[in-house]
């Protein structure tokens, strides 16, 4: 007979770069996003859930010369057909094939948000997931970049809506088309010929989207000769002339005090550029839209220092950053930076049917701008623990269970403890790991008398650290009261709080 | 040289068996998934939001000898150490996991609750897809039914929370034990050697599992020496003798006027059953608990009819049922059925433990619950489009995005036309689509005079369907207006809706 080998016990694991999210994190950000969605919602946006599963195709990543997709998403084979499917890798490219199935169903321009996790198969890393939130508001169909200033405007909304006060953010905004007239100034960029020096604009934009790691001189290098880093690795620049290369740098550097000022700076730098004129123009508009509206330069400006992105979109590119300051990791305050981003993309669906769609759209960072919610104390503080209702005779469960019950009716989150009942001690430590504001006791005694104890654990833990033998006395943190009463004193109780 | 072949453009297309979501679709389920929560949060029940992805070790779906993992999960094997990865086909199995994983973390009894969307690899057909909406609550480490009372509580709170009044719905209550106790006065069930009549057993459990669909002849023909289908189809039987199988179909039929009454039923059934004895003193507890809290019998009741999951679950088992009559496809009037079930469970984490560990829960059919509200009206009915700002000049589209920023400011959900603005049907055609109440107009004679022109699109729509020409003259669809006025006579119209 064959032997029965025993099955070895499953690992109870969360796959590798994937964790849980528990309570409060569900909570917290659920709010945050009801907020953002409100706001997407007032501005005439409209929810868009698409499933979590493309095909590979249909997500642009598959490698025609391998027999597996693209690394960078988790794809799999129908067993039937062989086709491949995936998860998708953000909310971009699902919105991008909805475009396009259903142009002739949808009402143009179309405005709309999306909100959900995204899957990357990557390495995982310390606070590298490879399943997290994203949440895009996109507006498909416009090429007017009024639908990019009313992006911008939204986002300021959105961070207010959120709890970031006005003066703690900024809205940035640059354009890809200034940058290319600028390129075309410096002679790397032919407007009868894209093809030519398009290995040297490649640089170009790889050396400025590095200004923050490796400041101007770095840039500088890039753009002229090549640079050797710390490791003796030499990178190749560019090979533009210091003139060229200063046209360059300039450009970031275009920032001035007023919208108007620094509109006249780019306007130099381009000067005679077509693309880099249209470009100035739209910065221009964008920015008399956002006065008219009110959005002056204590939420948005023009920004020409804004280089993520530049090599991604077509146009404006935005960027919204928070100001105030927190302490980084090295114990030195810095500022929270960049929590969303975005920009106008005109390739949206011309992979599924040829035809360019102009598109614009930013992605808010969820987790980042989470953080800096709790970072500041804006979520997070509020203990949201039932008020946990004990057991001290288990044959008068229904007695404990109509108290929870007049709880609950009352709109008061509450609890009977469940577990056995045996151990008391075993009950508030039950009741404090939930962190219970309340405790409620009915036991025999108090049941004969027709009162019951309530615990007040949050005064309890607040004397517990620090409170004098008077403070104990004179603020009992635990009181007394008649059954008939308890909704009434454990509300009285929770507004203390 | 290689050819280059030019690559055929992707299809635009959902894969099979998975759906998009649009607009009202996401807000409704959303609204309802809302709704739930709160009395879910209420009850002192956490949210628990796992990643969609498993390893299949974890989900158990692992089929030793085999190199593919069972089918029914979508599944797919990491690059790098070879191990399988799934997504989760239910929010049971993630439960189980994490109660294992986090076992010395969390505080028990455990009561959470999970939304969120499950994937099946199977066969899509119509109405069946590969991704849907889960929505459970359980309860782990409560060995007290009064747990799955509180269970059957909520869930009637549920209903009557996402609108379904009383009246309206039933909260069915079974108890696996009670059918165990049956068995065993029926002789197939020696509770001294559990191994003994198994087959006849599973036998049992499929039988009344059919009751739907055969009707009791049907089943008391399982009972016994088995039954021939309308194809010719022989299924063996229990074996039953005619006596026996009564006894058994006698449960099914035990429902009497009053759950006092249904009891005593039940007792004289059992007689002389340990474990039948147990499940008739749960039931009777369970229904005690929920009188005591006012659930009486217009909301949950003692059902021995209740036989659908009976085989899975371990004690009580419960199911809530939607009373009222739709006209099904077949244009017949008839209950609309059950919308959520669950029950008791007692090796929940038992394979990653060894250890034993209650629980109990519900799942809630998001879909059907959801059809049943936009069947009976409770949804679905408002028009929740923006009022749109049309663009009679390009040149002032300041002017019109002031306006959508003043409406936005009231909390009224405005946009304006960002298309093409030459053919102004077009942007009206649009307003149509958008389903916007409103339309605002201001072209340069209104401007010039100070005014806007407010075209009501709901009553235009109303009276193009019915109006008499007098109607059509007293209820002007379209008004000139102060443009100062705009939010106020905006709002005006909107509350005539």
């Amino acid at each position: 007979m064959a032997k029965v080998k025993k099955q070895p016990r499953p690992k109870a694991e969360t796959p590798r770069g994937f964790r849980d999210y528990f309570g409060a994190d569900v909570t917290e950000r659920k709010a945050m996003l009801d907020a953002i969605a409100q706001v997407y919602h007032r501005y005439g946006f409209d929810p868009l859930e698409t499933s979590a599963v493309e095909t590979v195709e249909a997500l642009g990543k598959f490698l025609p010369d391998v027999d597996r997709p693209n690394e960078g998403v988790f794809a799999w084979q129908e067993e039937d057909d062989g086709a491949w499917l995936a998860l998708r890798y953000d909310l971009t490219a699902p919105l991008a094939r909805v475009a396009a199935q259903y142009r002739n169903d949808l009402a143009f321009p179309y405005r709309r948000y999306a909100m959900g996790p995204v899957w990357r198969n990557e390495k995982p890393g310390p606070g590298r997931f490879r399943q997290f939130y994203q949440c895009d508001a996109d507006t498909v169909g416009a090429p007017n970049v009024a639908a990019d200033a009313e992006i911008c405007a939204m986002l300021a909304d959105v961070l207010e809506a959120v709890g970031i006060p006005r003066g703690d953010y900024i809205v940035r905004v640059n354009n890809r088309k200034v940058l290319n007239g600028v390129m075309e100034v410096a002679g790397v960029l032919d407007p009868s010929d894209h093809s030519r020096f398009e290995a040297e604009r490649g640089i170009v934009l790889r050396a400025i989207d590095k200004l923050d790691r490796l400041g101007p001189d770095g840039v500088r290098a890039l753009l002229g000769e090549g640079r050797k880093d710390d490791s003796g690795d030499f990178t190749k620049g560019a090979g533009l002339s210091p003139e060229q290369a200063e046209t360059v740098m300039g450009f970031m550097d275009a920032k001035r005090d007023t919208g108007a000022a620094t509109v006249a700076r780019l306007r130099e730098l381009v000067a005679g550029s077509q693309i880099g004129s249209d470009g100035v123009d739209e910065l221009e508009t964008i920015s008399d839209l956002l006065d008219a509206q009110g959005y002056g330069a204590d939420r948005a400006v023009i920004d020409p220092s804004v280089v993520r992105g530049l090599g991604y979109y077509t146009g404006p590119v935005f960027e919204a950053e928070l100001t105030f300051e927190i302490t980084g990791e090295d114990g030195r305050r810095q500022q929270f930076g960049s929590v969303a981003g975005g920009g106008r993309y005109d390739d949206l669906v011309k992979r599924f049917t040829g035809q360019e769609v102009p598109a614009t759209g930013v992605s808010i960072g969820v987790d980042r701008l989470l953080a800096a919610l709790r970072a500041t104390g804006r979520v997070g503080s509020s203990a949201a623990g039932p008020v946990v209702v004990t057991v001290m005779d288990r044959d008068r469960m229904a007695d404990y269970q109509a108290m929870v019950g007049e709880l609950r009716d009352a709109g008061i989150r509450a609890e009977v403890y469940l577990g056995n009942p045996k151990n008391f001690g075993n009950q508030l430590k039950y009741a404090d790991r939930r962190q219970a504001p309340i405790a409620v006791i009915e036991g025999g005694d108090e049941k004969e008398n027709g009162v019951v104890q309530l615990k007040d654990l949050v005064l309890g833990a607040k004397l517990a650290e620090n409170a004098s033998l008077e403070e104990w006395k004179s603020q009992p943190a635990q009181i007394t009261c008649v059954r008939g009463d308890l909704v009434a004193e454990v509300r009285q109780m929770l507004d203390r709080h």
